[in-house]
């Protein structure tokens, strides 16, 4: 039925990917190694022991990143298989990218690079900024394109990172700024560059049916569950990642309510919208992540979650029509929604935290029932030095419009980049289509005119 | 198609779920507080360690509760979305309320409440029971409705939990006659309350179709695999701990095997009821809570399991049709034979055990082929101290008579309670139908007489 | 509509399975029991950190195994419910006959049988042997046929471990030898003796659907994620451990990206084919387990991944019709090119790895870029002891040899006893279809001509 035309580039892709597959060969071949097995007793049970303690929730993240955001992605009816084989691709692509990006650039200078699992870590973080940022245009683009989003991104969001976190000091342990705020606005800026001003109209293929809704509510429960381990993977372990697991589990929490509440006071007759649901439980995952391990109370954390998840609701309702109504802005699976607004929020709150930390030890040292606590900001305060908690906040602030204003330039371009022919943007007809990039049986969906009787009966039940 | 009645209350849902969110804010702000960071490196290894130990299982009993739980109920093929969405909002609803009331009642007396990862826990294990609960009336209840039992049913369950563990000194690691037999009895308590004398008849949206089985089917496997760390999370770390995890095991594994030999044996033509192996498969695992960190021998777990699966099945087959006949008792989800028998058998498996292995000690001790070895009641004698073993076992019965009829009369209180006009409880034609709660695209299913042929293919499609 | 004749022996199934679980039952009761209680502080601690280090990968293995592998299986439309719960009872049924055998025939002159975890675990890895042979007769086979292949290929798989790891000293800690390829030759022996020289015609309830495939695909991807825990659960804690997680995290990348180059090359106009990416994605792992514990480079383990995806990629577009058309083989699942083909390139590659490490360290130990190091093969080596590498290679070989030989050989017999007529092998309509072994609802998806209007509009409802 969808027969593409046979003049598209179809074997880029696979070369262009065989290629990398190589120069990654090559690479790791001259330049990367293990780190050499420990001399002694002591140090061996301590490898074991750290590997007990971060890799169950490395495993997590994989989760998250392959199951659960490739089944959130599954909302398209018809484009379930393209949405998570592209997601697995991506992930594995960016992956490796990173890794090679972070060997040439940050460790260069020791000569070899010694892979371990925090090694892999940090290349997985770079690659969820490039699966976050093609949600704005998700269906809409060849797999050659969403390679050279990933190709350009990661290389960005490295340099970003480096001047948010190295630079200035900017405290992020979630990747609140320098992966979802990022990533959403590079893949804005991607969308709005890519299909210019013209506004897309309603695709007949883009409504998602009751059962996409199911699969793609799972993939945000998978998500919803294991957010606290992306989150505190990377705290320091004891009382600051036990604290920033108790912070997202609270903030999802009240994410999970507030979606609830906000989605049925907005949509008509009080029902629920499975969109809203989806994508508003987990905002309040997205802002925790920059006071994450802040010594922020309770409190601050339930508010924080439902305030995100009400900015999400309104986003999903109101900004997201008005942006593709006035700017002709494109947001496929609602990124800004889910990651910029809530992002934007977290950044603020991790400034007002810092700043009230610090009041809270100079001022009102004998208030009984603060709930910072007494050495509160002497926990924050030992990781900004002398700096003092004013210019901290003024950092944070920084961070977020560096964050902001550099994707969304490098997005821009980026997205311009994606125009060129050779990279096979699917035609519109022909959009959310899995039959455009997988070798799908159709005969059983559409049985043609000269199928007998039983043929069409089980293709009848096979629907079932 | 379901257009709902503009007179339904429909602004209830979400102004109580705000005003909740609302108060809970502000207990929060007044009373809860993390505990202090530790002063000395030793002490933060120890939380460090701690934490390693117990969240992996913590998250575990996440995606059983969120993920698994919520599959499971996706039987009810056009009520999927729902059955999901309303566990979610459940679980996390009751959480918080349970958070409330247990900072109110356990902790006030010291000023502040100190979060953390077990209180947590805990207050998830109230809410676990609400989602067992309103199992039995899945489908045919309002949103609101659902908030009214959890309201109703966390603090019953801190009462009993405290009445049967605390006063009685009941042995119940997993919560087998706290959590699963109380449920289940609430359940019906509720069901029989709300529905009254008049049988429900068969609904046609009720039965599954081979594909919504198969995702509960899945939800299943999911339960099944993490409940050893359900059953074992709140155990005494060591041996303790690796015996409930074994016995658990154990008794999930012949529960799976013997859940086919019942249903096939029961079913006709020797085929399965996907029913069957939905919930006979977990018999085990809610039997086995009670005794799993007890010292009692292998063989014994797997006859629980065996026997737990036995009576499961046939609940469904033979006391589920006659409940509904003779009482006119409805259990949607089959809870009285998931929760209720196994629950049962499993209790009077833990007072039989604390008889044996006291016998055990006092006599036979040169007996060579003791499976229950040495030291074995030594280590459950520990627990009820000079108490005697006669008189646990027939505390462990006390228990199970204050679960079974506190929960019974309560449940029967809460389930008049839902009768209130106010609480909209859906009209029989809308029951089972995902429309009445979810803005979802109906064009989609059932093209208009005005529909393009091209639409209607492309509706056709999505169905695949 | 599929009505069974009533001659089958409907009732062999649940009385052998009974008559297993009661013989199971009495064995546990005379023979096995748990290890006493530790005595002291420490060794409870230390049984504590055992639990910690061990149970989380674990359960990554249960879920593998009862989700991942069993969602895997959901590819063929109709027979979804019947794939996962076959999965599930043969996974079961497998591990406590392995347990009963394990105990018989290592433990019993110790008297007692010690169950703890690692017994359970040996005794799940005899079982997945089972769960990958039976994959090559999916859907032809009744669950009689298949209790058959467990019962016959559990103990062979014992004798065959002891014959390679204990006897010859094969060193292959991921199962690549003697689980993945033992089991894949299984398995074509039996679907070859089974089905003889009539090769299969293509059954119209045979070709996958967009949506059977996505559900394939999700557990592919489970089976991605946790890959790493299989590989490494039975590694030595420590670096051993690290790198083993390392390798194979890298070599599951490489097929990943691999298998979309190698599969949009060979498909027609470059769209990728389902069934590629579900199988290819996974083969890194089953050929890195033989080598994953040994100090090779990285890169050894990326080249590794990258191959065996290419291998089986291959294997599916030309050796398995290859095969099926010569020698009339049936491969229902592909085993040969996700299990064979990659499992005979990893123990290639053991052989070169060993004799490359050894080469290492007595050669060149001045080369400044060796990317082995230098204590390299003294990791290795120390495991080996003065055995040679030569003649450690030659050893690799020789465990393939007997792999294969074996497995094939006790294959065929197997498969020759299927042909037992009191089986009840599903006649060739019946076959791929779930209403064979499960009473499940027909009417919602047929609809009789005497239906009422609205049932038809229910009916065509629930296929949505």
């Amino acid at each position: 039925m969808a027969a593409p035309s046979p003049t598209r580039p179809r074997r880029l892709l696979p070369l262009s990917l065989g290629l990398f597959q190589g120069a990654l060969l090559l690479f790791f071949a001259i330049f990367v190694t293990y780190d050499e097995p420990s001399a002694r007793v002591e140090d061996a049970n301590l490898v074991a022991n750290q590997l007990y303690g971060i890799f169950p929730l490395f495993q997590d993240i994989q989760v998250m990143l392959v199951v659960g955001l490739g089944l959130l992605l599954t909302f398209l009816p018809l484009y379930g298989l393209s949405a998570i084989a592209h997601n697995f691709l991506l992930l594995n692509f960016s992956t490796q990218w990173a890794l090679v990006l972070q060997g040439l650039l940050h460790h260069f200078h020791h000569g070899q690079v010694h892979l371990d699992l925090h090694n892999l870590l940090t290349a997985e973080f770079a690659a969820v900024t490039v699966l976050i940022s093609v949600g704005a245009v998700l269906g809409r683009t060849s797999p050659c394109q969403l390679l050279v989003v990933a190709i350009c991104e990661v290389p960005i969001y490295l340099a970003s990172e480096w001047a948010i976190v190295t630079r200035l000091g900017v405290l992020d342990v979630g990747g609140t700024i320098t992966i979802h705020v990022f990533s959403c606005y590079f893949g804005l800026g991607v969308s709005k560059a890519l299909f210019g001003a013209a506004r897309q109209p309603v695709h007949p293929k883009e409504t998602p049916t009751p059962r996409s809704d199911l699969l793609s509510l799972v993939g945000t429960l998978i998500l919803w569950v294991f957010w606290p381990s992306f989150v505190a993977v990377l705290c320091q372990p004891g009382d600051a990642q036990h604290r920033a697991i108790l912070n997202t589990l609270l903030a999802m929490s009240a994410s999970a309510v507030t979606t609830v509440v906000a989605s049925s006071l907005l949509e008509r007759d009080g029902k629920l919208s499975p969109g809203h649901l989806q994508n508003g439980s987990l905002a309040g995952g997205v802002a925790i992540g920059v006071v994450a391990d802040m010594a922020v109370p309770p409190v601050a954390a339930l508010a924080l979650g439902s305030l995100s998840a009400v900015a999400c609701v309104l986003g999903f309702r109101f900004l997201t029509p008005l942006l593709a109504r006035k700017l002709a802005l494109q947001d496929q699976c609602g990124i800004h929604n889910l990651h910029g607004l809530p992002g934007i929020l977290g950044a603020a709150a991790s400034a007002v935290a810092i700043l009230v930390a610090s009041e809270d030890t100079s001022g009102s040292r004998f208030s009984q029932v603060s709930p910072v606590g007494g050495n509160a900001s002497e926990a924050v305060g030992g990781r900004w030095g002398d700096r003092g908690a004013g210019r901290q906040a003024l950092c944070q602030a920084a961070g977020l419009a560096v964050a902001i204003g550099g994707s969304l330039l490098a997005g821009l371009l980026t997205g311009a980049a994606l125009r060129l022919p050779c990279l096979a943007r699917p035609p519109e007809q022909l959009c959310f289509d899995d039959s455009l990039y997988f070798n799908i049986q159709d005969q059983a969906e559409s049985p043609g005119p000269g199928s007998t009787a039983e043929e069409e009966a089980l293709a009848l039940k096979e629907r079932v």
